[in-house]
């Protein structure tokens, strides 16, 4: 059996646990640490696939849950698998269902088996269970796929988190054994225990016993303070073999990316720039900026004076704004370009400086100019 | 002075009023009969501007009105005009309010002098008069712009049609007076007259006097039978000089499109094909398909295979489908460009039938792919 999913260190950091790696895909080679983009029912949010590449994405997102429902894993099959239905040729991660099953659908039961569950969109009733999430994520396609899995919620108490935990690895055995195209697609485990760090430490190496292509944090950022989530990882990547990518999920504010790296993550995914952007904010090299702010009205300035991108290099702040004001799809797509733009640029700015071994110290001076402290991280310029 | 529009006549069709032409604009030369695509907010919905020039656009028109209310001329006039505000090098045709002041506002009164009315945005009160259309669509700066015109309802008594009709002669003049940057912009009359052809032929005549670089027919496609229609404008392009461009405004659908050539239009704009592809409608050659129905769910087909758009060459129905099921951005931009490329090809179609000769025959082999006939025009397939 070949392995699908292949990672390399290239480099550690000297003064913290940030690693510079590469991951061999199926459907190309990434550059680690990775910035994925969300594209919760196949397509991210108002861009065109060629824009994915434009914006330099190698690996894009996409949400088992949603795309079960609609429009059904056997039909994404029969199109080829998500490349295929969305025209996308670079790398596809799937999640497992597990966050959405509990977070956005009306949960009916969770038992040792699985959990039912009914639609957000229509009230029907699906069940998922770790074979049925494989057989799921088979049909999908993805390059990388991800173990069936129970977020607890935050807080929780310990006992809560104890039977969730042993659940979960319970089902990370199910979805390894019920896993059917394990030479096309890598199959990562997911790494819970909430808040509780010798659980967190059980349940890495518990994991690591099963042998996955690669491994995911999950169960932060859910609510807890983020001087909690940074202990938590910096207590939990340590537990992980060296020799395998390692993905925070759902986490990739600005901020979040510079933190996690320092911390040895690898893959970050998150909502945060597309869904931003359909509200008029905009990332920037100095904060965010919302530009249905009146004080853009006549400002021919582009949204970032130091981005590359497309955006950046044609249209004024205040075209845009005219746009987001007047309800026109192009302003959405021009924040969202930017956006996308704007994270993969950094995760790029992070590589280069890690390769250069200076990680640290652009951290630095990027908080300088992005005005980051604890108190006003992400405000408006 | 020098005239910044100027057309030539390069062939008439031996069989119809059909005329083949070139007009030669500040931004670009474009070929006639000629399709504008429509951009009411300074942006053709949903599509970037290097998508415009994708699909072949080389003219577009924009809404005085609108503009006027958001963002206002003076914004857009900094920005360079149009052509800056919106970075598009194309050309681009203003309308003058007229219509929409009519249509969408809520009317105070119409004197001698000009029109007040209420914004439909937010209810402020707003007057156009000849001098101020003129230094709303100076200040927007487009290559083309319309002399302010009242255009009478379907159906409307003769006496209004006359006084209508001798106001708009007057407003004419008027506009002609007030313009002041006659070599960047060319103005063009409005014909009106309502459903009678001799007040057709006299608003016709009365224009020509004035002479004017090019001449619209307005007050058409605005409730009357499409028979109708046709009729007033068989009547109407005789009296308009061979050697100046004539412009049908606001009607063009496919159909529109072969009977108002056949007619001796050269210029057309309409919001079908943008309009329609919003609610999932796509033009085909072989007649309209509404591609949220079920049948299309796994139809992994192009949107129409004899199509060579961008779109048509990467994308399924199915998957087209589900992006407009899932109410996603991507999903209108797909049907949108589309549509568009469809109506600029069709119009590329129609042109080169003119430059070998057979245009007739042509308009009989779409006519029998698309399905026309008086009942069941633009009838899904
Ligand atoms: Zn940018
Ligand atoms: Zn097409």
């Amino acid at each position: 059996m070949t392995q699908p999913i292949r990672y390399e260190l290239l480099r550690r950091d000297e003064h913290s646990l940030a690693r510079r790696g590469r991951l061999t895909t199926p459907h190309g080679v990434i550059e680690t640490p990775v910035f994925m983009p969300v594209g919760t029912q196949a397509t991210v949010k108002t861009m065109a696939p060629w824009e994915l590449a434009e914006v330099g994405a190698g690996i894009i997102l996409s949400n088992t849950y949603h795309l079960h429902l609609r429009p059904g894993e056997e039909l994404v099959r029969k199109a080829g698998g998500l490349h295929g239905f969305m025209h996308w040729d670079g790398a596809v991660l799937t999640d497992s269902g597990g966050f959405q099953v509990f977070s956005l659908a009306d949960l009916r039961k969770i038992t040792d088996d699985g959990v039912t569950f009914r639609s957000h969109l229509d009230g029907s009733l699906h069940s998922f269970t770790p074979e049925s999430v494989m057989e799921i994520e088979n049909a999908l396609g993805a390059d990388i796929i991800m173990a069936f899995d129970e977020c607890p919620p935050y807080p929780a108490t310990r006992e809560y988190v104890e039977t969730s935990l042993r659940r979960t690895l319970d089902w990370a055995a199910r979805c390894k054994a019920a896993h059917r195209r394990p030479d096309e697609q890598g199959l990562f485990g997911i790494v819970q225990g909430g808040e509780h760090i010798d659980l967190r430490k059980e349940s890495a190496q518990r994991l690591v016993e099963l042998d996955f292509p690669g491994y995911a944090i999950g169960g932060l950022s859910v609510g807890e303070p983020k001087p909690l989530m940074y202990e938590i990882l910096s207590a939990t990547t340590p537990w992980l073999p060296a020799d395998k990518p390692r993905y925070l999920m759902g986490v990739g504010s600005p901020d979040d990316l510079f933190e996690g790296v320092e911390r040895g993550v690898d893959m970050f995914d998150c909502v945060l720039p597309t869904r931003i952007a359909r509200n008029g904010t905009v990332l920037t090299s100095e904060g965010k900026r919302v530009m249905k702010n009146a004080r853009y009205g006549d400002d021919f300035l582009p949204l970032d004076p130091n981005c590359q991108c497309k955006v950046c290099q044609t249209f004024s702040r205040a075209y845009i704004r005219h746009l987001l004001k007047a309800d026109e799809v192009l302003g959405i797509r021009l924040t969202t370009y930017h956006n996308v733009y704007f994270m993969l640029d950094l995760m790029k700015q992070i590589r280069q400086s890690l390769d250069e071994g200076r990680f640290l110290l652009y951290k630095q001076e990027f908080y300088a100019r992005y005005g980051y402290n604890e108190t006003n991280a992400g405000e408006e310029v």
